[in-house]
């Protein structure tokens, strides 16, 4: 299978894109070449996938649920209770409708953690997006809890095979007020002996924080390195009541850092991303919008014009979380945080890009492609998506559409209803 | 003309919406009417048209120009040089890029303040939306431009007969550092002897509070209450820095306050724009998005989005700005703050509607309408928008798009060259 892509904008020259298998083969000008298909890149620009660093992509049927709450009892009164309910069914749908939605809003690759690992690996498998997936870990300190997940994540593994590349498994332990020092030292071996990611949270809250010096009498990121946990596998989401010393050890450590800034301003977690801190002490930044229960959509540009907007107004600085470099962490980032050769439109990189849309009135004047894509433009400026070499949506229409959400809506309002019956 | 909109959802409940001529004549279920046009609302819902309470148009051509810079340098380097050279042409097809984009993203009401007023008047006249226009008004304490304001001013005036019913002239000084008191003191005569509203820039930056200490010995709101020039007919956009006397001040006379989220945050003015007190305190609250220079885009449905996440993680209170609360504001409240009947879909207000469209993922599930549309949505989930009777977009297409588009962009390269041969 080849695509060539003719005449598209690319870093502000016309370019055309040859495509052969799943890999960007050449970028040049007029390449003549008998590809089985042609797509013609006029008034469109070329812009890599975005990755999402960091999501609960079946949480798509919590969407609007439970809003303008503080951060327990909305977990406690709302989130949870529909969570104890969720069958592999449901977030097979929900996982469904977010691959929808991050098709629709130019995303080709994410960092999942979430529950019922097989319904979202069969989802995102289907709908021919990249996934670096982690089956959430807990334990709350109990032993049989801590059995289960262990045997549970080995299971998993196992069944890697059944998918396509485009799928990678990886550890996924929620954080360290919900994983015990035992299970979590069992999943930094068990990711070293497999050659696996990590992805957890870290201190997100100040009461993380609190709670961790006073069980551990340690920051989280001091206590995670005294238990051997943190290497340059590991990556953390949110990260906003880091220390000095933290930024540090993460740096030391070669961790990689995800900002969620829609879930932090909206739960009111906090709004003080240490950005330029982190960015000097040489950590990878990527930028995730969490599920959409707490940043309510997955578009990955408007998650940017957050970082930035947010970043600059809460330091005081305007300059900042520049375009370019928001950018790059919602793209080129990836290759580090995942390990897939992909975020960047080169050739031999993997073949995951969007042709943007540059023909309606965000998108004009086009000074500059960039500012316009992250401070103008939202994720339906995306007209055409190619993940892995296949074109996933072509004039904004991905097949089976309809029945996805059709399906993901029945599988909400069941799940709701089940729970009233309660 | 009469449109009849069937089997639409209207507050979570199906309805049909009978408009005849400017006006919406009647809701109610089974609307049996022979209109002149009927439109199939289903999956589909109806919404008040946005009203953007504080921008500048024209600005739309200076979109992505330049950006991440200190306020200072970011004006007097990059936006001065580029507004000195601006023609007539310029506004005109700025304006006419700015309506196009208010459009395509459900605004149908536009507060306006800028150069050249009737280049923005016609193009306003021409789309067919609604708009509450003023003529920036800067003297420099120099009596020959107050005097020439003056004059320009009234002829204005007497100009606006030529225009629609949409539009409705009125006062638009710019600061009052940028305004004489004499010449202040002269639109509050004038607006008051016309019937004109007014709107101005107050306490957006600190060093603006300052400066008014320094020259005033009064916060920026003590000193227009002390010149009489508070009355329930003014409007400020900004007012991130207001004490609490100048709160009781606002409230006192009458005025209203219109929150900028984007350029607040982008330009790094301030985030702690005081919802709550200025609510408690009962001031109308509407938001805007500012010019495309500093906030990028005219997307209300951003802006709500931006208003409430920025205003919860400020506070640190996640129960702040609800949807509904941030929906009110960007909505109903235009009736107070332009006198257009408009920002709700009731009988005998002014047909300014849109119908959303329902069937996209980012509205799956739809547990809460005004959640997804404030947290989820945005503007692209417009599918058609009716402004003073007229449909002006269907199925997404805006008449005459494609030429709007390409003057714009005509334009803005031709100001950007100009100011690069000088």
């Amino acid at each position: 299978m080849s695509i060539l892509i003719k005449n598209i904008e690319l870093n502000k020259v016309k370019k055309d894109i040859l495509i052969i298998n799943n890999t960007i083969s050449k970028i040049d000008i007029d390449i003549n070449y008998k590809a089985d298909k042609i797509i013609d890149g006029s008034r469109k620009a070329a812009v890599p996938g975005m990755t999402n660093g960091h999501t609960h992509a079946a949480m798509t049927l919590m969407r609007g649920y439970a809003d303008d709450m503080p951060l327990m009892p909305w977990l406690q009164q709302k989130i949870w209770p529909l969570e104890a309910n969720l069958t592999e069914e449901d977030v097979y749908w929900g996982a469904k409708l977010a691959c929808l939605e991050m098709i629709k809003t130019g995303t080709t690759l994410m960092v999942d953690m979430y529950h019922h690992f097989p319904a979202t690996a069969k989802a995102v498998d289907e709908m021919g997006i990249r996934g670096m997936l982690t089956f959430a870990g807990f334990d709350f300190n109990q032993p049989d809890k801590a059995a289960r997940y262990k045997e549970t994540v080995q299971h998993y593994l196992h069944t890697m095979s059944r998918y396509s590349n485009r799928l990678k498994f990886a550890m996924g332990p929620h954080a360290i007020y919900t994983v015990s020092t035992g299970l979590l030292k069992w999943i930094r071996d068990f990711a070293s002996h497999n050659g696996l990611k990590i992805q957890s949270h870290l201190s997100e809250t100040p009461g993380e924080v609190e709670e961790s010096l006073k069980t551990f009498g340690k920051t989280p990121a001091q206590y995670l390195e005294s238990i051997g946990f943190l290497d340059n596998d590991v990556s953390f989401a949110h990260c906003i009541y880091l220390s000095d010393e933290d930024i540090q050890i993460l740096a030391d450590h070669g961790c990689q850092v995800v900002h969620n800034p829609a879930s932090n301003m909206k739960l009111a977690s906090g709004n003080r991303f240490r950005f330029a801190d982190i960015q000097k002490a040489g950590i990878p930044i990527s930028i995730g919008t969490d599920g959409t229960s707490s940043g309510n959509n997955l578009d990955m540009y408007e998650a940017m014009k957050l970082a930035a907007l947010n970043g600059k107004v809460a330091w005081n600085d305007p300059t900042l979380w520049t375009a370019e470099e928001t950018f790059s962490c919602a793209t080129e980032v990836a290759e580090t945080l995942t390990g897939f050769k992909t975020g960047k439109i080169e050739e031999g990189y993997l073949a995951d890009l969007c042709l943007v849309n540059l023909n309606v009135p965000e998108m004009v004047p086009n000074f500059n492609l960039v500012s316009n894509l992250v401070y103008s433009a939202n994720g339906n400026v995306v007209d055409t998506v190619i993940c892995d070499g296949k074109v996933l949506m072509e004039n904004r229409l991905v097949p089976g559409e309809q029945e996805i959400m059709e399906n993901a809506a029945l599988a909400a309002e069941k799940l709701v209803s089940s729970l009233h019956k309660d």
